[in-house]
């Protein structure tokens, strides 16, 4: 089958990828669309060694799996858990010893035309969120984290740091729990998606420092994380939600003066990013910028990394 | 009055200072005993610009202010607030934006004769402690601090990394929650003191990786940072207790990875840390290792400055 695999950083289409057989309790899926993520990007730069297909964010149908998901679209958490590990046993698998991670650890990923998953990582996609749209189901999911691990009261002050596509995401789900939300970036073009939400936006240089109870550390760069930083008020909570390249250089002291807590921020819960999707409460369209198919692959990756570009998606079945 | 003077990161035995006058709702107190920490340490160095008489850990005795207190032993909280900011109107008076910190910001500190600190700030020595013993109240509150920040369970595994002062009080102060402990750090005869006191012990080099749900830092280095770091489970929580010379580079992927928490943590609440030297809960005798009459100040910050030194304190009346 087709796919876009990655070997020693150099990523390639490949068309003699064996279609892959699902193991016992795994499904195998017929990829729709699939998202280009930061990650991805980054697993290109070689930030992470990784050899195989990449991708993590895709809807597909399932073609072999028990009956009530055959035929039917599915969107797919993307870490693949042994069950009986203590994060297993302890309610936390997404952090599972000896996980596999789909297009990241050790599992052949999504931007190829089939894949497998565990059965219990699926989910069924209501049938009025088209499929462009499920694609974002993970990043949503991944925005919802925050709430689980910080919580938001309505009066508090909270920052998102960066207008990139998981910034976007992140500042929709935290504008509905009610906060005094403000978003800032550097591109007004990509921040006037968020002001046409109702969402106050700002430019990243002119953020009043010791202001906010949270900041949401969006942009993967030290200069957002400095943002983010001097914007909390002593006690303030700043979330990492991005990946960096390389170390974060950070004056510890100061964190330890103002009492701050640094909370890093990863995979979240899908259901709720389904109904979000579902109700329309999170508007995803203006996001996707472009859509090639999978043997454009290599062009839709160069499009990825250009500057100002939000979420570019791969259709498999083109 | 004789003081120990800080300016322009040198240290001078002065005579010549005037006595202190305390303004309406201060009081004045003439200092018995004082402890040297490792704050007055890093101030000496220039990591934070201060000039004036040093010193925050002390025992004095009320010579003008409210009748209740004068002629009575005290210990003093050592952040001077406003009373009116955000912070003071909010119940953390420790972040007050206008405050002065008792031998660290704008206000001269306990290595003189005598000080001024607001009356709220004292707190009656019980007679059954000893002078000396009541010298550590500050940095036994500082270590009861984290109690206050993250919630610990009878199960949760703590690792304390550090066998300074201040990792010796972390530990022994964790130790009465029951938590299963252990305190590494890289001297043998130091470690001995906790283990007298029946808490686990062990070499830094020899934590065991991921197994901790809370890891305490108190070394202020980055090898006892990355010591903490790489103890903790996933979800797991870092604690940072002492400040850092300079930035700390860290690996900001692994903690969103790994959803780690990193919390800073600074003063924290008197009364019980007097309580737990009333009670005899903390045995702070095996961390003396030399008392010093004041004019001998000099003699003292050398050997406090000294390899495997614990705490040095100063005798003011000589
Ligand atoms: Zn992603
Ligand atoms: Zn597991
Ligand atoms: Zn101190
Ligand atoms: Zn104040």
């Amino acid at each position: 089958m087709k796919g876009l695999w990655l070997e020693n950083n150099q990523l390639q289409l490949r068309t003699d990828i064996p279609m892959p057989e699902p193991p016992p309790g795994e499904a195998l899926v017929r990829v729709l669309h699939a998202g280009i993520c930061n990650t991805d990007l980054e697993l290109l730069r070689g930030y992470y060694p990784y050899t195989g297909i990449l991708g993590h964010e895709f809807v597909g149908i399932v073609e072999q799996g028990p009956e009530c998901l055959v035929n039917q679209r599915v969107v797919g958490e993307i870490n693949a858990v042994c069950g009986h590990c203590r994060f297993c046993r302890h309610g936390q698998p997404s952090h599972c010893e000896n996980r596999t991670v789909l297009g990241i650890v050790n599992r052949n990923g999504a931007f190829g035309e089939y894949l497998c998953l565990p059965i219990e990582n699926l989910h069924l996609v209501p049938d009025n969120v088209p499929t462009e749209v499920a694609t974002f189901t993970e990043p949503i999911a991944a925005a919802l984290e925050i709430q689980q691990q910080v919580p938001l009261r309505p009066n508090d002050r909270v920052l998102v740091v960066g207008d990139g596509k998981l910034g976007q995401l992140v500042a929709q789900t935290l504008a509905l729990t009610g906060c005094e939300l403000l978003a800032v970036g550097r591109h007004r073009n990509k921040l006037a998606n968020l002001e046409a939400r109702g969402i106050k936006i700002g430019l990243a240089d002119a953020v009043k420092d010791g202001y906010f109870d949270i900041s949401v550390e969006c942009t993967g760069n030290p200069e957002g994380f400095a943002i983010a930083r001097r914007a909390l008020r002593p006690r303030g909570t700043l979330v990492l939600k991005s990946t960096y390249a390389g170390n974060l250089s950070l004056d510890a002291s100061s964190l330890v003066v103002d009492e701050i807590t640094l909370i890093g921020s990863r995979c979240g819960p899908f259901p709720p990013a389904l109904q979000l999707l579902a109700t329309g409460q999170v508007d995803v369209q203006p996001l996707i910028h472009a859509t090639y198919p999978l043997i454009e692959g290599l062009a839709a990756f160069k499009h990825a990394q250009s500057q100002g570009v939000l979420k570019i998606l791969l259709e498999m079945s083109k």
